[in-house]
């Protein structure tokens, strides 16, 4: 008799985006007139062309494969070596942080590896994750069978919450407790929130001390203007001994529809096996990857590696300062109707309080159904989400300067 | 204490095709004026340029992704509608195969989907493969800690290995034990043997009476010109209760550097949780896909398409010509030199039995230093492997011609 996974019948029924399709469908139907009018702020998807450069390198890679001389069938499962070097070379060492070519995996998507990785850790270890939090997080974790049964308010018994607030500027404080993997995200996904070197510096220390591995996630690293920001866990003293680091072309490159991202594991890192050995995560991941995975698309790494190009890279930041002026529209209308605001300066997020006493879903409802603009509800990252709601900076200018119009007209007073 | 997870640890060093790069690179070391003549053989990977078709619509969805109106970001993660209903259609109604669009999951390739189904699946099914085998169907398994140690010959404990030998013509017998999950291939890789109507109903009627569940790697099925061979389980009675079945574009299309691939899980297919309760597969493995995965790039999808078209099925039937007709070459060389052949007549493999009282390192030996030729030792496959080698179809004409010749001139009396 074949046995399924029990570990998924854990897992909560009601995820988040489904629901908000539900309400946003029956909305629809009962009110037909108001669909033209519909604005989506809610999930976290580019919406603008690609920079020209990846477009250009991408027909080229099609015309490649149109060839004899230029065919690429398997490449390396960890990456084409010119893509690994650019990385390499322009988003760390440019920036004066050591990483090295053969540190870096490149794959199809940074959702993929924050989820695969479990596959390298074995059982037993205490997770700490943020709440709010992005849901792939925990779901994996409820998969991989590291958590208990979900509570009441779609928690998991046997994680760690590290409770992300106004008070601590939605930057978690160390658990009181001892915990082996730690999940940390900046630009954060819901919040918008960034580490400061020091906030980081205090995690590393943690982490080095307690022979915990940060995972740690800055898919949003290409929107970090202020140059005090860090843009990377590896420029923390001693992180090459107790992190890991998630990157992603989709939101630098606007590539959610093209699929790269990559994950950057230093030689110096070892977890440890049941003995107490110290055993080099990159090796583990490096045989994960050859067993299980065989390379992002050679059309898609080609795209990737032209986002380095000079080209590339001053197309990109056309790209993300777009995306950064609409954040500071959102967060001045928002701010100007009377909320308390989050983010939106170093990601493309924007995290309010819900005004006129309002839970998530409440202020979902309203404005979907009052200002037609559908945003993402707070609670739905976590309990310390609730009285919270996200509005994301991923869209048109001439939808954003609307949504703006209607939350003033909609709050302010 | 990060923990790791210690199944890796089980895993043999010596994998197959690293070990043969350090004999070719050694060899080529000791005689470099033997590079220029060396012809590779050995790897499954394909040689020749993509279908006209699928460039085309690469080219188009390049250029979708330069504009604001047919830009494409996050697409659904189980596959873009379109592309699951051509191959619902083409690739199984035309043959009269009930396969609906909602059961088809689309992936950057089987090889990961191969590897990623353990996922949802519980530790404690007894596993059965096949030997010689796919490495990646038990390696995946290591890591999954389905297994025990590794043996002397590599074979792991816990693992029920079905002999694949010429008496049976490679296509194993039932067993004598009860299993849960049972790995099939066919065309096989390694042995390029197809299974008839008859023996897969034996094997179907043996997973519904102990509630087992299939998995059919049917990768190569692009290949099966002959009419009573079945293209899909799912042409068998009853395999829609107890099968899923792997696809790919890699042979089909030539995608191997492109990745994409597909699987198909029937509504009707259940496992089973801890209680015995009955728990639709389909249902877990699309939870799994939408947490775990963000769907195959936008491009690729849509090159995949364009081979289900008038013109790509016409194209792909020239490409899978052309390696059929190396494959009908080295089969007759191989036969000429007095050895015993299988495969190579609806699949891109020949399989051989090692003439000269040779195993099957000693002919991979004889074959790089006194041929030049590069095969791939039947022993690297498994230990009923140990006797024969495999030669692979995937090359240019010329290259095969000149290896039929060499062929020839080594052992033929």
């Amino acid at each position: 008799m074949a046995i399924i996974n029990d570990h998924f019948l854990k897992l909560q029924a009601g995820y988040l985006f489904p629901e908000i399709n539900r309400r946003v469908n029956a909305f629809i139907q009962a009110h037909p007139e108001a669909a033209p009018r519909l604005i989506r702020c809610g999930i976290g998807d580019v919406t603008e062309p690609l920079p020209q450069a990846a477009i250009e390198a991408m027909h080229e890679a099609v015309d490649d494969l149109a060839t004899h001389e230029r065919f690429h069938g398997y490449g390396p499962e960890q990456g084409y070596f010119w893509l690994r070097e650019a990385i390499a070379k322009k988003a760390y060492q440019v920036h004066g942080i050591h990483v090295e070519v053969d540190e870096i995996f490149v794959s199809d998507g940074a959702k993929c590896d924050t989820g695969n990785i479990l596959d390298i850790f074995g059982r037993g270890n205490r997770i700490a994750v943020p709440d709010p939090v992005y849901p792939v997080y925990v779901d994996t974790n409820v998969m991989a069978g590291n958590t208990g049964e979900a509570r009441e308010d779609g928690s998991y018994e046997g994680l760690v919450y590290l409770p992300c607030t106004p008070e601590n500027n939605f930057v978690p404080d160390l658990p009181q407790e001892h915990v082996d993997l730690i999940y940390l995200c900046f630009p954060n996904n819901p919040t918008g929130a960034v580490a400061s070197r020091m906030e980081l510096l205090k995690w590393v220390e943690y982490a080095r001390a307690n022979h915990a591995i940060i995972l740690y996630d800055s898919a949003y690293e290409a929107f970090i203007q202020d140059p005090d920001v860090p843009r990377s866990i590896f420029e923390i003293p001693g992180a090459r001994d107790c992190a890991i680091e998630f990157r992603s072309f989709s939101k630098q490159g606007g590539f959610t529809g093209v699929r790269c991202g990559y994950v950057v594991i230093p030689k110096e890192l070892n977890g440890h096996d049941a003995d107490g050995n110290k055993v080099p995560i990159s090796r583990l991941w490096s045989r994960r990857t050859s067993t299980k995975f065989n390379g992002a698309s050679y059309i898609v790494q080609r795209g990737a590696a032209a986002l380095f190009t000079l080209e590339g890279m001053a197309q990109t930041d056309v790209l993300i300062s777009h995306y950064l002026g609409n954040a500071a529209l959102l967060l001045n209308a928002c701010r100007q109707a009377g909320m308390r605001v989050w983010g939106g300066e170093n990601a493309p997020y924007v995290w309010a309080a819900c005004p006129d006493g309002l839970d998530s879903w409440g202020l979902f409802d309203k404005m979907l159904t009052e200002a037609n603009v559908v945003i993402t509800p707070g609670s739905g990252f976590g309990s310390k989400g609730e009285g919270f709601f996200r509005i994301s900076a991923f869209n048109s200018r001439e939808n954003v300067e609307e949504v703006c119009r209607r939350i003033h007209a909609l709050f302010a007073q």
